[in-house]
């Protein structure tokens, strides 16, 4: 198979916020365009949970990305100006050190043996990444879901490190909603027998756990909406039913099988329960001094240090609400950043700009086109 | 335990909409109140998914009951005054008979071999009940949530038979957000090993799968709003966290656990499947001819005969959404029915009728005073 990912390799020991230290470990990224002389025309991309560095396609992979149809020569992120930088989270299983990688110390899988992870701990892994390819400060820093939070705090561990910002449906911090979601999803992985502490193999692996957690993802990432349009209340050919008055008969669940199916075994679980509970320990206060009984939050991005920043939020997403774009919006408006905040009706709920290009693309070009 | 519920005997056999039959079921059912000389001071009260006859205490079961401030005598719906009459929907498992019933062709529990259960049987068989208890004519039918849609098969069901409706929280059909959450939940169960096909006993309970569907029950009837004022961010004290990265930590994730606990041995599994796969099948449409590609919710609403209504509907709610009542509310007018539509901010969510019943009963108790 093609493969476009190159491997950094992260300082050793690499020390962990919430305690212990990796050795060895490494960062898979993949990059498009070439860095100008003058080293600033560089934007990273930091993804949500489950995405790989294969944001898009390239000459050493052609295989489309997850965000094919943004980056590209031309395209709303054009790689003919920019250079991009696209890595795999610190604790993924998509090339960057992980639960399921060999902790050196013991020559066994980490699996739940991985210091906890925090995206602290991802954000720094980032910037010693952009260090290493020669870029003393950022152009753009683009951040989605689960990255847009690991984007927050790369920019308050790096003032001044970043021109622009670019925030998407994401928050600087989950609110008890996501925590229950994610919670319920960690459960699932981890009452299933199969889990076995971590233990599992390719012949005992914990399928119905995961199954269910991508089910619930799939759920809260669309919107009640977009599905009403989509499925409406259409039942599957009496063929392709099951025989069971308990089993798939609507559209939308054999939607969510699919998408079950596509995910289960080519997601590590280990890694899915430490990026899920990195999503819920995140909080852009752990930045600033604690104030009992205070709410910091605003104080936080206010001390994040940008010339422009371009925040989207969409009105269906209930993972991320858009109250949280509009709080980081005026945060870094509050923090001296020109800000434009951008309330977009994509029906399809967080995963919108996973799916709506056009309108994401716009805005994002119309940033990138200021800069 | 003090124990107020009575005991109907359907008719027997008691066809099922999609088949088969029962022989000798009946429902328990609770009354507060008196039946008039005229017979015209009935109220029927249909239930959500989960709860008992025991709507409130009386003499014979002073225990609260799951609406205890709604119900009584000088409450919302005055006892003083109306004749209220509560059952346990058919196929749940709190009285009335259900899967966990023995079926008298074998001498077994129906289990899985119960007939396929819809709302539509259900309506019939609270019908049978208020004839046997002497009503020709309801003055009111409150429907909540699953209770609701049970409401709207039996005007359907019964032109004429009803005087004023209340519905409350509910839908002419489920949607596919509602049917994706039941499906999950229904999963769950069905893939814990414990749940055996049907075949569980209290030794080999699915005490998994009850407790995830349960957790993902409670996520989709509050909202996302409420908690975040009421959880926020807030962390267990630490004697009372579970020494696991991934294990209880957060506020909201105790509160679903407490929940979890409390029903899942509360509750017959098997039965759960049924009602949960019957509020899916549930549409206004089956009431009118077909007529493919085109949507008969309003030709359905439209033939339902009463003279006043009172639809509520709740904005934060994400199962049962407000447009949805706002469906019901047209519907009943264009039949002719005076109608109030009532949209209360609660930020419970879908559960507000149970928790915030000062909003809720001033309206029920203004078309009450108004008959």
């Amino acid at each position: 198979m093609p493969d476009a990912r190159r491997w950094f390799a992260l300082p050793s020991p690499f020390p962990m916020k919430r305690g212990g230290a990796l050795r060895g470990a490494r960062l898979a990224y993949e990059t498009w365009g070439t860095l100008n002389a003058a080293g600033d025309n560089a934007v990273l991309i930091l993804t949500g949970l489950s995405p790989s560095a294969h944001a898009a396609s390239n000459a050493e992979d052609p295989s489309p990305g997850w965000w094919e149809d943004m980056v590209g020569p031309g395209k709303y992120i054009d790689t003919g100006r920019w250079f991009v930088i696209c890595p795999n989270t610190l604790g993924s299983c998509k090339g960057s050190t992980g639960p399921a990688d060999t902790d050196p110390d013991t020559g066994e899988p980490y699996r739940t043996d991985f210091p906890e992870l925090t995206l602290d701990d991802a954000a720094r892994g980032a910037h010693e990444l952009v260090r290493h390819l020669g870029v003393e400060r950022l152009a753009c820093l683009v951040g989605n879901s689960m990255g847009g939070m690991c984007a927050l705090a790369y920019l308050l561990q790096n003032p001044g490190g970043v021109r622009a910002h670019i925030s998407i449906s994401t928050a600087p911090q989950a609110q008890p909603f996501a925590i229950a979601i994610r919670s319920l999803q960690r459960e699932a992985i981890r009452l299933d027998p199969n889990w076995n502490e971590g233990h599992y193999d390719d012949a005992h692996y914990p399928e119905t756990g995961m199954s269910i957690a991508r089910k619930l993802g799939v759920i809260t990432y669309r919107s009640a909406m977009e599905w009403v349009g989509r499925f409406a209340r259409i039942r599957l050919d009496a063929d392709q039913r099951e025989d069971d008055p308990f089993g798939v008969e609507f559209q939308v669940e054999s939607y969510l099988a699919a998408h079950a199916r596509r995910f289960v075994r080519s997601f590590d679980p280990n890694s899915y329960l430490y990026l899920s509970r990195a999503s819920d320990w995140f909080d852009v206060c752990d930045y600033v001094p604690r104030r009992p009984g205070k709410d910091n939050t605003a104080a936080a991005l206010r001390q994040i240090e940008v010339e422009r920043a371009l925040v989207i939020g969409v009105e269906t997403d209930i993972l991320f609400p858009l109250s949280q774009q509009e709080q980081i919006a005026e945060g870094l408006r509050a923090g001296g950043a020109e800000v434009d905040f951008v309330v977009l009706d994509s029906p399809q709920g967080h995963d919108a700009f996973l799916v709506d290009i056009p309108r994401f693309g716009a805005a994002i070009a119309r940033l990138l086109g200021s800069l």
